[in-house]
C-alpha cells in the first residue's frame, strides 16, 4: 500500500502539496494513517508537466523523508499538473524502475494497491502487453505492468474504458489462475491535460481516495493532507473522476467487477 | 534514536540475530518499540571480525528491511564478534559515511543517542579530534565524532576510562556553549576481542540497553529480540559492561555526569 | 561489454583477484583494455559459495572502483568458488537487479556480451522462461533472461547442453525476428561445485576469454589480470570449459551456430 | 580532476548544454579529453536559479552518463543561470555531500582541481570556516571546504577578492604544513546574478578553462563542448572572469601566488 497525490489547477510549486502541509505526502512517507503500513519508505517519485508534451520525472530509492534532492526540486519546480507518490513495496525490490509514476510518451500513471497473487499471475499479465509497449517494461511491479497493458490508441479514445478493460482482463486472469487474493486499485492517469482518478477493489476493501476543489484547483489524494480534513470528499468505490484543466470534476462509473463477471459468465 | 545489537560468543551467522528473531534488528528497522521513532530507516550497517585484525564493514543508505545485499551477507557471514545497527537520523544526511558502525584500525564503534545542540557544539567537538585521527572523519554525525575524539593510545590502555573522558570533554563543551539539550549515549565499542557497552544520559532518560547470556554467548541490544523478553537484563544507567571473549560480563561504573561536574566545579 | 572473473580452487580471499592484481577486475572497471568500452562503471557484483548450498551475492550500482563496501567484503570473504563482474550497460538501466551475477537456487551465472536487437527479440526470449523460473525475473537485461530461460532439470543433467540449447533457441528467435546484430556470449555458470565457462558469437567476434591454472587453482577472466599475461590461455571460440573442484579443466565444444543452422534448416 | 560548465544568458533548457552537444558534459563524464582522468564517474550535480533567490540543486552518486533523473530534469528545467559538474574524486568518497555544486544561501560554487596534501592540511583549512558557516559542512572534500571558508559579508562586497584571500590563506597553510603538492583551482561562483570564474594554480599547471559568448549568452567550461572548438577562448592562468547578467564579460587579475608570497614574506 502506497500513498500518492495528484494535482490539476493553476501552476503551483510542488512543495505546496508534497512537503509543506501538516500531513503532506512526505509526512505520510513515515506516518501514514489510513493504510496498513504507516511507513511508505520504499522509494518515491514525482512527475510533472512543463514546457514539453512529455512529463519530467524524478524517482529515487531513498525514503521521501530523507531525500534532499526531492526537497530542492519540489521547492523550485512549479506545474499545473503533477503527481507525487511514496512507495510501500508489496514484495518487489526497491529500485528506481519500480517507483511511480510511470511514463509512456505523454501519458503518466501511478497506483496504490496490488494485484493479489502477483507471482502467480504475472506471466499472464505481462503477456497482455502490446508489442509496441513491451520494451517500456523496466521493473517488476504489478503497477507498471497494469499501465503498460493498456493499449495507447484505446487510451487516447476512451481512457476510463481502456483502464477498466485492462483491469477486467487482469481480473479474469487472476480468476483463471485461481488467485484468491484481491485486486485493489487506487490510481491516477493523465495525458498532460485531463486527469483521471480511479478507485476499485475486487473485494469490499478499496484503497482510500479523496479529492478536494479549492478555487478551481483540484487535488486527489490517498489521504487528506491536513488534520481537519476540511472539504475533502471520498471518491466512491468502483468509480472514477475525470478532472478537466478548467477544474470541472465529473464522477464516472468504474465497474470492473461486474464487467469481469459478465465476461466470465459469457465464457462459462 | 537508532537501534543496534552487538554479539560476542561462538561464531554464528549474522542472520541468527540480525534478521531471524521475531523482533530482529531488521524488524526493528520499521517497528521499533522502545524508542520515540518506530522507523529506523535512514541507513544501516554491519561490522564483523573474521580472518584479519580489522573488521569487515557493510553500510548502506536503504532501509535495512529492503536491502537484499544485507540479507545475503547476514546469511553467509559467520563471526564470533559483530555489530549491527539501523539508523534513525537526528538531523544529519542519509549517507554511507553517516552510517554505523565506524571503524578505525581494529577498533569499531556504534551509537544510539545524540549530542544535544550538535550544530552549536560541533566545531568544539571536532576540534578535539587528535591529529592522527582527523583524516578519518568522513561524515557529519555526532556519533562518528565522539568515536574519533578518543585517543587511540588511551583506548588501548583503558577503553572505558577513555570513553568516559571523551564524553566528559564533550559534556563540558556543551555546557560552555550553553546547550540545554541532553547528551544521550548507548554505545558499543570493541577492539576485536573485548566488547564494551555503555549506557548514559546527562538527563534522566538514557537510551534503553539490554543484555543476555545464553550458553556463554553474550548479546547486547537496544531492545530485546523476542517478545517474551526472557533472560534480558537492563544495563543500569550510567554504567558500562565489559564482555570477555570467554563470555564473562563485568558491570562497571560509567559516571560521566559526576566527572563532568567535578571538572566543571574545579574550573569554576 | 562487461568484464568478469571466475575462480575455482583452494579458498582465497576475493581481493586476491578482484582488487589486488596490477590489472585487477576493479582496475578494469575504469581501464579495460580488450573491449570497446574502457569504462565498466554501470554497477558490479560478486557471488561466492560459503557454508550454504546457495551462494552469497553483493551487487551494487556504483562503479566498482569507488565502492568501499566491495573493498571491505573482498578483504574479508574467502571462498573456493566465486564470481566477480563489472558492468558496462548495453542499454538497460543501472540497477541492482540488472547487475551480475544472477542466482537461482544454488546456480549462479554471469555474462559478457549481448543479444543483438534485444528490444525487438525480448518478448520472445522472456516467453521462453519456464513457469517455475518466471517469478525470478527481477530486471530487464538480456543476460538475466538468458540464464532464466534454461530449465533447471536440464541444467542439472547436462549444463553445457542446456546452455547451448538455450542459446540455439534465442538465436532462432533472433533470426525469425529479423535481427541482424550478433549474439555474443562469454559467460560463467556454476552449481557451487563445477564451474563452466563459455565463449561464443554468432559472428566472428566472440568476446575475449582466458584461463590459467596455478597450483591446481583455476581462474577464468575476460582479460588477463597482470601485464605480463604469463600463463594465460585463450579459450577457443565456440567452446566451453568444464572446471572440476580438483582443478581439472576439460575443454568442450560449444557449437551454438551449427546447431541453430541445423534446426533452422530442418524447419525450412 | 572534474569537468564543469556554467551558463549565464537568456533562459535555456539545461540539456542544451549538459547533454545535447557533441562533447557535452555528460559525454565528458566518460570521455573527457583535456584532463588526466578521462572518466568523471564519481557523481555529478546541477544547480540552477528559478523563481527563488536560492538555487535548486540535484546531485547524485551515479555516473552522469547513466542517470535517468538527470536526463529528465535537464530536459524540463530552463534557467538563465546554471551550473553543471561531473566528478572525478581525488580521494574522498562518492556521496551526495561530496558532489558539486555546493550551496550556501543564494551563493553557489563548484570546483575542479585540488588542495594538494589535503589529508595533511585539512584540519587547518576547516579551522578557517567562519562560525556561522561551520554547520553547513556536510562532506569531506577540499572543494566544499574552500567555499565555506569564505566569509559571506566579504563575498557580498568583493567576491573575487574574497575568493583570492581564501586561497591565499589556504596556500599559506599548505606551505606551513610542508605540503609540496600544488593547489589547483578552476572554479565558478555566483550569487544568482553575477557569475565569476577563476583559473589558478600554485605551479604552472592550472586546470583548463574556456569561455564563449554567443548572442550575449556566456558559457564557461572545463573543455569546449564541440569538436571544432569554434569561438572558445582560454581563460588566462591566474585570472578571473566577471560575467554580468547582460552578457558583458570582464577579465580580472586573480593573483593568489604573489599575494601568498607577499604575506609569507612579510611574516618571515
Amino acid at each position: 500500500m502506497c500513498r500518492w497525490l495528484a494535482y490539476s489547477g493553476s501552476p503551483i510549486h510542488l512543495e505546496t502539496l508534497v512537503s509543506q502541509p501538516h500531513h503532506s505526502l512526505v509526512h505520510q512517507s513515515h506516518s501514514a494513517i489510513e493504510c496498513k503500513a504507516a511507513t511508505n519508505g520504499d522509494g518515491f517519485g514525482v512527475g510533472w508537466y512543463g514546457a514539453h508534451e512529455d512529463p519530467g520525472v524524478y524517482r529515487d530509492i531513498l525514503p521521501a523523508w530523507s531525500d534532499d534532492n526531492l526537497r530542492s526540486l519540489c521547492r523550485q519546480i512549479a506545474s499545473s499538473l503533477f503527481f507525487a507518490h511514496v512507495r510501500a513495496s508489496t514484495g518487489t525490490a526497491t529500485s528506481r524502475a519500480n517507483c511511480h509514476p510511470f511514463v509512456a510518451g505523454r501519458w503518466m500513471f501511478m497506483h496504490n494497491g496490488q494485484i493479489g497473487g502477483w507471482d502467480k499471475v504475472r506471466r499472464r499479465v505481462e503477456a497482455m502487453l502490446p508489442d509496441d509497449r513491451y520494451h517500456l517494461r523496466k521493473g517488476s511491479t504489478d503497477s507498471e505492468a497494469i499501465f503498460l497493458t493498456v493499449d495507447e490508441d484505446r487510451l487516447v479514445r476512451d481512457p476510463v474504458g481502456a483502464m477498466r478493460d485492462a483491469l477486467v482482463r487482469i481480473r479474469l486472469a487472476m480468476i483463471e489462475t485461481g488467485v484468491v487474493e484481491a485486486l485493489r486499485f487506487a490510481a491516477a492517469l493523465t495525458d498532460g491535460k485531463m486527469l483521471y482518478a480511479f478507485r476499485y477493489a475486487s473485494d469490499d476493501r478499496p484503497p482510500t481516495l479523496y479529492w478536494r476543489t479549492v478555487d478551481g484547483n483540484v487535488t486527489v489524494v490517498s489521504e487528506p493532507l491536513d488534520s481537519d480534513r476540511d472539504g475533502w470528499r471520498a471518491v466512491s468505490p468502483n468509480s472514477a473522476l475525470a478532472v478537466c484543466p478548467s477544474g470541472e470534476v465529473e464522477p464516472l462509473p468504474f465497474d470492473v467487477e461486474n464487467a469481469a463477471s459478465l465476461v466470465e459468465g459469457r465464457a462459462a
